[in-house]
């Protein structure tokens, strides 16, 4: 059978540089390989979005309060210092949203994260613990 | 009088970086002093907010609103290939979101675009036809 053109396809590069965490209504929580930040993706599994206003205006509402969980749930998992929250899509356009947990003292602070500091690799025990616990929080 | 603890003001460093363009019902919104990227600043005009989680559900849906009505704005006014939306804040704790059009020419594409290049003056005429553009764009 042929993939239809409609078909939610989650992007090569958002996946190989990410692990799955859960399945919310609208979108896919993915972990990013990347120790220095607790970094997670949300991707709004509809088929040919690039930005935020692509999405309507029901699905603009479920994907901020999505955000908002998930937001409450990673600072509640890893007892961050700020939330960033980002729709930058410049290098990889589907549609995706970075919810990172900062730190006062991790690699890039004050600045943003994107290129301040080489990924670092999760130990694996670190990285299945810090999944679970953010799929636990989410499935509550 | 004493300044009620309960009133909103306006952050001075964001003041001081940006000229305001309107008043929508939730936010302020005002566009930086950096020719690099038209840039818009949204500030909700409600005291201590720090993360986005701190609005609640009905003021996130109303924020949701004026980004995306923000960007359709931007977008039209300026012919931009992109949108990038974010919400840092690591520096200035005051929530404030930024809206940001970018350009394949633009000097920091394909990259984030904090710290990568220093801000240019607008020369003044432009700065007011842009200022106008987005004002008469979001008074429709």
């Amino acid at each position: 059978m042929r993939k239809s053109v409609t078909q939610f396809a989650l992007d090569p590069g958002l996946e190989g540089d990410s692990d799955p965490v859960a399945s919310l209504e609208l979108c896919q929580v993915r972990l990013m390989n990347d120790a220095n930040y607790p970094w997670l993706l949300m991707i709004p599994a509809i088929p040919g979005l690039v930005e935020f206003i692509d999405l309507d205006a029901g699905d603009r509402a479920r994907l901020t309060e999505e955000i908002a969980r998930t937001s409450e749930v990673l600072r509640a998992a890893t007892g961050c210092h700020k939330l960033n929250i980002a729709m930058l899509g410049n290098q990889v356009p589907q549609l995706h949203v970075h919810v990172i947990a900062r730190f006062e003292t991790d690699a890039a602070w004050p600045g943003p994260i994107w290129g301040a500091a080489p990924p670092v690799r999760y130990e694996r025990d670190a990285r299945v613990r810090l999944i679970a616990a953010i799929a636990e929080g989410l499935a509550d």
